[in-house]
């Protein structure tokens, strides 16, 4: 596998200290690229005049940093490799995860099985999703291979759904859930319930417009992992940050949130998937695609409850004292990224998320079993 | 790729101005084809017995002939090619189009289905479908990929639809609509809401009988399309054109049609589609192949929907002042057609429009990307 210099991990101890030797060339960086630019060419001038010492002590100096970025992404390899459990033939069905999904409503069946089957291809082996009456014969539908409860509009959702919990590793809200009042609040019902069970949540899509509404509801949970868009990312910040965002610094924004929502796993999905917990920011730049179909964050989402549960059942000794929230969600868009970039290199500008789930096997074998 | 001489576009200003250097071998045609043949042979023998100046004379003004018909063809490849959006990592999710299809009742559900999957087969990043509420569990049950909206035969309707028209980059009406009153009557009231967000309209299908019945729902709006097959076509001409149709000259009549409607740009599908924006005539021939079974239709408005969005945004600029949805027309045209050649390579007289739709990836591809 082709790694390249795709993964950098840059531990912080406030805003202002981020890697900037790998200029992120987005339209709002210009100036920095520029910047950047004009002191490659004073160094390389500064190299062209210099005796051969400086020359080696420049060259040292870019490669021991070149080297330790990419020693950061093996690590990052490696700790996911660590918390991925082995398959063995003493175990009995459920034992490698059991993963419930909360979505799906009147408009929206699409999600919620791309992302209960994400966490079954990922290696999951048994999904289950809490929906809306309406949708369930559909999401059935879609595959026998999904347990299916239509309960979230029922009277009694949040009963129906603790009965199940004691279950379940790991829970994934939002994957088309829409915002419909009864559906919103049932699921505040089943966050308060899943907190008190302390199973970890990844909170997705409508999941994320609910949280804006109430930050409160996710407010300083440790195990909640939120992995919002460009949009629903914006949503959030002007939910509980006061100033204004800035644009210039992602890794800031990031930390930020994170630390505003009382140390919550934030992934900003974008060209680069940013992740933080607060007190550090892991940049994911695994290959993708550039084709951007509906869908996506749905693998992301369903392969990131599974890999949640794996990373807390492996714990610091595996993750090596990084949090394991961290190496999940690093593992789970090393993943979908990889997934995009199979599919695209099949099907170019026709890739959809069903091509994507498709590879999922081969992608987590690449990945993560070599 | 063979191109053949396929192409050709042909610039009007009334009715009488059109090629017929390349006969259309239709049954209605075929004392024209005599004719030709008889100049052929005329021709013939003239060059057997002409000198080799008048030879060459005779062979320079053919090859020039056909060397402009080549690069009229050649000429909208490139056009098409010019307003397909780059892929970039910049983007967002629904930046490369939303495309809404309105149809879909109690007895049509694989042609709004096959509208909606096509758009994102030929690079949508979503696709909606607003069908009938009975329809809707059967559209969703084809495919995860779509969001199906169940509020076509609701009394709130146009008010359900008008609240996702600000997302909406174009709309297909007509795939699966049928032709029941309480359907009709909402997709006037949609009809008119999108004109005022001034959204771009593929019609086809019974959305075409009901302009037939109104074509003032239709009249002068810039950015409508409409694909009619022969029967649909011989009924908008008797709605809008007083005198009879002329079969003899296909051309002069799409011409026409467009100009009656008020420049609404007019495709006619048949053994080559012709189209018009009341201005000019373009006929695609792209290679399909003999198979006509039903689906088809569906595959090229779906498709037409993104390509319109694409080619307004790409402004008259890249289309190098052809109007932009001529361009749009003939790529969806060209796309619908290889997709019939490749599938038929494949499956003969069993190909279906599933199967061409599996190949709109490598069409558009060929087609568009080379």
């Amino acid at each position: 596998m082709t790694m390249g210099l795709r993964c950098v991990a840059i531990p912080v101890c406030g805003r202002s200290k981020f890697d900037t030797a790998f200029p992120r060339m987005s339209g709002r960086a210009v100036g920095a690229a520029v910047a950047g630019a004009a002191v490659v060419t004073l160094l390389s001038v500064a190299i062209a005049l210099c005796e051969p010492p400086l020359l080696a002590v420049l060259q040292r100096t870019f490669s021991l940093h070149t080297a330790h970025l990419r020693k950061d992404m093996e690590n990052f390899f490696q700790l996911v490799k660590n918390i991925v459990p082995a398959l063995t033939e003493k175990k009995h069905k459920g034992q490698d995860g059991r993963i419930g999904i909360v979505g799906g409503c009147q408009e929206y069946t699409g999600a919620p099985y791309f992302a209960a089957m994400s966490a079954l291809k990922a290696g999951a082996d048994l999904s289950y999703v809490f929906c809306a009456r309406e949708a369930a014969p559909v999401i059935k539908s879609y595959s026998p291979e999904l347990i299916v409860h239509p309960v979230l509009d029922s009277p009694n959702a949040v009963q129906e759904v603790k009965k199940w919990l004691p279950r379940l590793h790991a829970l994934v809200v939002g994957p088309g859930l829409g915002r419909d009042d009864l559906l919103l609040k049932n699921v505040k019902g089943i966050l308060e319930a899943s907190k008190a069970r302390d199973i970890p949540i990844v909170i997705d899509a409508d999941g994320l417009w609910l949280i804006a509404q109430e930050p409160a509801l996710i407010q300083g949970y440790q195990k909640a992992i939120l992995t919002p868009n460009h949009m629903e990312f914006s949503r959030l910040w002007e939910a509980v940050v006061s100033s204004p965002v800035d644009s210039s610094d992602d890794h800031a924004s990031v930390l930020r949130l994170s630390q505003a929502l009382g140390n919550v796993t934030v992934v900003q999905k974008g060209e680069h998937d940013l992740i933080s917990d607060g007190q550090q920011v892991v940049r994911c730049s695994q290959e993708g695609s550039s084709r951007r179909c509906g869908g996506q964050g749905d693998l992301l989402s369903g392969s990131l409850g599974l890999m949640a549960h794996w990373a807390l059942l492996a714990g610091l000794e595996k993750t090596n004292g990084t949090s394991p929230l961290l190496v999940a969600a690093w593992g789970a868009c090393s993943l979908t990224r990889q997934c995009n970039h199979q599919a695209f290199q099949k099907y170019g500008r026709s890739t959809t998320t069903t091509d994507m789930i498709a590879e999922i096997g081969a992608a987590f074998s690449k990945l993560f079993e070599t």
